[in-house]
């Protein structure tokens, strides 16, 4: 039998990688025995970057403050390195500034794409605060991509369906969560950045929530799906600039609700719906609820409140505003929950719908957080929200 | 009513998406009026980093050769640029080399990784040549990320599976195609590189190919699921590892196939099966159809021959190979198609294949392209083996 590609007996997988990796096109950085970032066992982080030609190098991570930057140390072979933390557990993102410019961690393949704005290397930092976003062993949900007909904005469009373990294999039927993002973000941030399908299957695994299934949809009108299912990059939306027209509620009520419920297998009626968003999305979450307050019975709204929006070209029709939480008061939904963080841009506009509320004797929930506008706030609103569903 | 937030009315959208960014916890790069990459009319593309401090910014994408850059030029405001074309239409991978870094595009947040060698930004040349890679209005197939038991590799593991237009509404049933990733790939391979969701949704709506399920598997039997599932980047497989012991095959046929069968609206045997992977992924293909030959009527090895890889560990058994050949020759699968570019590195290995199945009088089809081992050729591949498939 003959042997093509010889190769001396002596050469190991690395030749093998080394000859896979010398048909990809890039020149290859070989920074071979680096590790960045290395988690240390008392959760100290050691990021390490080789730039031997550059003269700065900063580290910015989610658990820093806002603008702030840590420098990392050059050593004598050109690496960058710098030591932080321990830090808490946590899903962070961070990135490096190298001379200035903005560049993902070479070392780390692990990406998040944070809508319109950014990408972001990803470290998690094991323990029990960030328990729920860490996946496990055992029965998991199906997370699909799906595209469906919406008449109401003239597109086929994209979302993102979460199905419970089980669901494939079995007959039951589901109550379901719509889950709203926020401005900049598509519907692959609350699976992404919010790690939704992790939490909701530890949740259920741990029967802290009840198996159901969770659709995120994309809250962008002028948006068939994220603007990287188009490989093409023409002009991308900027996703609030549709939130004026409402248009997104409409079509979630007219067009993604009855697809779902047609197409899956789901416990209708308002009892079995639950709908939450984050900023955008709970603006959205509010405007839904109140134009059609007999739809859920569970209603979650996240880092949003009664804030002026007329400057961005949202005018809020405030003269229904009395009457539609009359109307919301008298449907009497379960669940109406308000969560922010203390330290929200828009914490002022969530106490003014507090106030509001509180005059018309609306029975609401209050969850005050701390920190502000961030994914660490929604994922555990997310994981709070959820257990008080369908019970 | 009270109104909180208040904002001067002559503020804009840009001041809205200010604040949102502020909540953000990176120092921005206002760069804004900024775009890269700019495809030009004419199919030239201008390329531009804002890099003031940086002395030298190199570009390196995958229409160039192996180890071939371009240099950016700076201009006054300290904005490199480049413009480099036309190009051909094609779905290219790119990124920058800034002062020796790898550093992503921070203007295109469109990005894919590619397994764990690298990620890099994405551009999209419109064209007849890239026609199907471009996601179209119309009826699409839905995505699902699959978890399964897989008892033979002790694992619950991850999959992608491709349902076509309409399996969701419908009750037909369809044929499968078993579509494999090569070494240091993972089972997301295929539907970002490779794009081959886009692909098929396309062939199958211009009635090019018949409406089928696509399965893309973890071809390393060492991983559950890409690293990027699991948060903490522990010790991630480097794929061709676990290409020894063949016991990915075993859980294909075993696991993967079953599960499949007893889940999804599926037409079942030999003459509803095609079986095709690139590279390891070919590996994997004619392993499993020499052990399993009645298995699959259609089979396409991409990217790979009988080639020697005993210095990786893999020992083939060649005492078998005969034998294998006339099993595989005896049950007559209806199509086994190879594919190779001319300057792929396994190129002699698929001629040394050839001759073998030659002197068997084995009967195969042969398509030889230009280029290499390349995502380029893969989804031509693709294009090419699905439309003859289960006619």
């Amino acid at each position: 039998m003959k042997r093509s590609l010889k190769l001396s007996p002596g050469r190991s997988m690395v030749t093998f990688l080394f000859i896979l990796l010398a048909s990809i096109h890039s020149p290859a950085q070989f920074t071979s025995n680096l590790i960045s970032p290395e988690i240390s066992s008392d959760n100290t982080v050691t990021f390490r970057i080789h730039a031997p030609n550059s003269d700065d190098v900063q580290l910015t991570g989610s658990w820093m403050a806002f603008n702030e930057t840590a420098k990392l140390i050059k050593g004598d072979t050109g690496t960058w390195t710098l030591t932080v933390g321990p830090l808490a557990p946590e899903l962070y993102g961070y990135n490096f500034i190298v001379d200035g410019v903005n560049t993902l961690d070479p070392l780390n393949k692990h990406i998040k794409r944070d809508g319109t704005w950014r990408v972001e290397n990803v470290l998690f930092i094991r323990g029990t605060a960030s328990d729920l976003y860490e996946p496990k062993t055992g029965p998991k949900g199906t997370v699909s991509q799906v595209w469906y007909s919406s008449p109401t904005l003239g597109m086929t469009r994209r979302m993102i369906v979460y199905t419970p373990p089980g669901y494939a294999e079995g007959n039951e039927k589901y109550p379901v969560m719509y889950l709203l993002h926020g401005g900049g973000g598509d519907e692959e941030a609350w699976p992404d950045l919010g790690v939704a399908p992790t939490i909701m299957d530890n949740l259920i695994n741990q029967k802290k929530a009840v198996p159901m299934i969770v659709v995120m949809t994309n809250g962008n009108p002028d948006q068939a799906a994220a603007y990287t299912e188009t490989p093409v990059l023409d002009n991308p939306s900027r996703g609030a600039a549709g939130m004026a027209n409402k248009m997104f509620e409409e079509s979630l009520v007219k067009d993604v609700i009855p697809y779902i419920e047609k197409n899956y297998r789901v416990k209708t009626g308002k009892q079995n719906r639950a709908l939450t968003g984050l900023s955008m999305g709970g603006l959205q979450t509010m405007n839904t609820t109140f134009k059609y307050p007999d739809m859920f019975n569970y209603i979650g709204v996240m880092s949003m409140g009664f804030a002026d929006l007329s400057a961005f070209g949202i005018e809020v029709d405030l003269s229904e505003r009395d009457q539609q939480i009359d109307a919301l008061k008298k449907a009497d939904p379960k669940l109406y929950w308000i969560a922010c963080g203390k330290d929200d841009f828009l914490y002022e506009s969530v106490t003014t719908m507090r106030k509001e509320l509180d005059e018309h004797g609306f029975d609401y929930t209050y969850r005050e957080s701390t920190g502000g506008h961030t994914w660490s706030n929604w994922r555990i609103y997310l994981s709070e929200f959820a257990p008080m569903l369908f019970k």
